[in-house]
């Protein structure tokens, strides 16, 4: 398995070294990448944790080892090829490796996980959007002609670890703001899983290290009710370990997800509409901790392996 | 002028006794409120910061001594006196004092605050939303027949200075949650202003002192387009101090206006939809400053005296 | 075992219906206290997060049933029984129970903790100030005629879960204080552990929710140097788990031991004087995990089952 | 006037358009430095708000055209040249330009400051810790023979607005960490101000944007007591606008003097030793505040003007 290539700045330290709170407890090498002698190694499986364009380059080299690839970017996310230039700026080179992935929503798309090759791990707003959305969608309850508002708020973590003008304290402490207003790389994800391009998607940032809570308005046909709305979530979810329902009354908070891999729903009618409030921590179950839960599928281990 | 009743916990102590950040600064005692002794000391006006059920009991009293009353409350808001049982938890009994009551959204009610004798000062949240909105609205800008979502979040501030387990630092910071999902007191406040009762308002708490951020959304009649929104709000604010629009492209902070008196707008298109993102400082615009800008319209001063 | 009673509000509300994050994981019921039922229960040991006037009252009782007890308020903490007075505010009943009270920092008093049936489990500032401190004055490095400086900080966990205007958010957030300046109760479980009162204890409220860092300036003696102080440490930290030894250029943070059970040591020398940093967390090796640190000892358990 | 160069990326952007926070409040220009032309423009006095390398190459030059200037950085500030390529990695070229140079602790300095060409502004942590030591010093109230531990803490603004991995905010949030220990740039500049090198300075970064508490600890000289300690202050200081003293048994806080340029002292007698409690906003008395003071003080103007 290999880091965040940013993090290598240096052949030979440990990664005790590069991040000092795992002194005494993880002593292992930070090295630079080498596909071809991975699989020598006893090594299965590789999680990328790399910039979009990184990932889209080493993909299809580690696929040819026979490797199976976890992929934390949005490299191998959008089914339309010619959709990267739009919203990742760069070009898609390898078709044939984009048809082999699969979207990463566990919950969703478990037995086509079970298979997969490569796994295209969920973007983190689009994970908190699209487990409550799904089933209420293709059970019919959401009124199709009416726009989804998805008002969203992540946590700093979720803009990387690279520092820049936005992230500095100074500019994040005591503040809060919208950005990319319609112009976020998750919407067409959103879109594409969704099998609906009605969805408006607000990203906002938050003064905190991890977590996101997305505020969801949806017109319900007619005449869907609260019970209707309960019934399709536990359906779907009740026996789900990492999806918690929320009692109408009671609503999610980022402090009950964080450092978990948890996906929490709650929500509260208003009239015609359904106000839906969902919450996860944008470093779990939104990238290592939803990637681990799908790397246990795709080995037939556990789900919950070391998330519980 | 009284301070809040709750910090008077002792008859003889100053203001710097009770808040050393004014030590040298302001040594004003802090004394119970006694009507009649105030038109005698030369006092014209009272601001009153107290609990919605105080300013109720007080108000009265304080107009019978021809005192003018800034009521920083939400106890005389609300025209319709039945609904105060419902959203505020007490039964009103001053008809006719409500009835001289004026709603003290400086920019929009000017000259009847110029003449009021009880101004009854705009919620925090209320100011975020109905600044943009209402003149959108009565242009006829807005679909009459959709819903307009606020999702509003604000800092811990607007919670008051009573101590809860809401409140604490601990719950609060590296948090994030909705509260009081369509059931906020707000609300009956933004209807009857805006003269629309379609509207979803969905507050937050942001762990940040102080400051409002909210986002509206809403769909456009047609065929409204960018110049049109454009057009109307600059018709209403360009020659407004206190109101900041933003260009297309860049939207507002919350840094931007925190310890300030500003209520500052941006706006993006989506489709058929309109995203409006305000922000004000609950604490300036939102309750104090507001109060005070009123205040000097009131007594016929410059009306950005002591505010810029 | 039993929560603090504070929390409890009405009989038969589970732990998930207080504490919602951990709906679906704990639904164990929250019950009153009831000494003689718990051996019949089958419950070998009790540990009390209670007020220091509650755990003075139940302990004695609990003994009496032939019940381990791990307290971790302050009510047995200080051996000498006049001192309660004074620093806790209540008179002590209890000289007998007090004399069976093993004080229990784990890698100090590890073979008395094995043994003990009342363990006063240590105040969060100690910990972080005694584990450096101990080994190098048991060794003599420490000038014993100079005044040893401890000056802590602390998150606002550490002051309970009590609401008060102290622990408000927005009275913490972006603020910084030193409170109780050498008259904090942890003072005399300083100087009664290390055996020497020449030390000043400074406690700051830091605006986090957990976590304490200690920056200690002690007087070296003549003529120790660098490596004495590094070999006293390494021979009395090198094989503890829980203790992480950092090397001189390199020092402790409060990020590094947030949500663990590890205390940081690290130091630097200038000149005649040691100045140490150590880290941990306060609801951590400062209370919890410290805590069941000890049960672990005191049930012949793995010592850090549950914490790594 | 000018900005830091670091700001200057583009030659027609205006200070609102760099920073949206002063949109419609002001407009100037931000320009390249042009020395030889600021005369002809009337100004009289140049801030000078840059990198330590960046003044040390600009003043000379500002000199010559007969500027006042007064420097935020350290680049004029230790009067032994030889101390630059040690404490600011760079060597010093202009003696004589540094013999011009006047330290601007203005309570201390007020006299030299009224006649100063070229005046070096202090540093935040030096203010925070001379301004109450230099009168207990010069007063002999302080034992010569002790060491004295200035324990500094301080918000992320003190680090400039550059970004870099230590002012991430996912770094910084939830986090405290000392730094530098024994090898602060302003450790000389304490030293040599106070005229005394038996001073340990420890920094801390704290997780706030603005704002610096230092907690000072001084051995007394024997028999001072605290009404001694009480007299030097008050005779220093109780005339002063920007100084407030607290009398024994309240302490300064960050938040009293965050926004202000206030200098807070308060202080606790502790045996032998005086605990020392002195509160700055960094950007204000520890920066531009203190700035705009000292020129006042140099133009002849009212001290106070624009400061309270």
């Amino acid at each position: 398995m290999t880091l965040n290539e940013e993090r290598i700045s240096s052949k030979s330290i440990s990664i005790s070294q590069a991040l000092p709170q795992f002194i005494n407890q993880c002593n292992l090498p930070i090295e630079p990448l080498n596909s071809s002698l991975l699989k020598e190694r006893g090594i299965d499986l590789v999680f990328l944790a790399t910039p979009n364009e990184s990932s889209h380059r080493v993909i299809p080299e580690l696929l040819r080892h026979n490797l199976q690839v976890i992929d934390l970017s949005g490299a191998f996310r959008l089914r339309d090829i010619d959709q990267y230039s739009k919203w990742y700026g760069f070009k898609h080179l390898f078709p044939s490796e984009l048809e082999l992935s699969v979207y990463g929503l566990t919950e969703i798309n478990r037995l086509e996980i079970k298979n997969a090759q490569l796994l295209a791990n969920p973007g983190c707003y689009p994970t908190s959007i699209l487990l409550p959305l799904i089933p209420l969608h293709r059970a019919n309850l959401i009124d199709y002609n009416s726009t989804i508002i998805c008002d969203s708020k992540s946590g700093v973590s979720g803009a990387g670890k690279s520092p820049s003008t936005a992230t500095h304290f100074s500019e994040v402490t005591e503040n809060f703001n919208a950005y990319k207003v319609n112009q976020h790389q998750h919407s067409p994800e959103i879109w594409q899983e969704l099998g609906n391009s009605k969805v408006i998607f607000t990203p906002h940032l938050l003064p905190i290290n991890r977590g996101i809570l997305s505020t969801i308005y949806v017109k319900l046909s007619d005449p869907v009710d609260a019970k209707d709305v309960s019934d399709c979530l536990n359906l779907n979810y009740s026996n789900e370990s990492m999806v918690r329902l929320f009692k109408e009354g009671t609503l999610p908070q980022v402090k009950y997800v964080a450092h978990t891999n948890f996906c929490d729903i709650g929500w509260e009618i208003a009239g015609t509409h359904l106000i839906i409030v969902s919450a996860i921590d944008n470093l779990g179950k939104g990238a290592a901790g939803q990637a681990v839960q799908n790397m246990n599928v795709m080995l037939g281990l556990e789900e919950t392996l070391g998330l519980i």
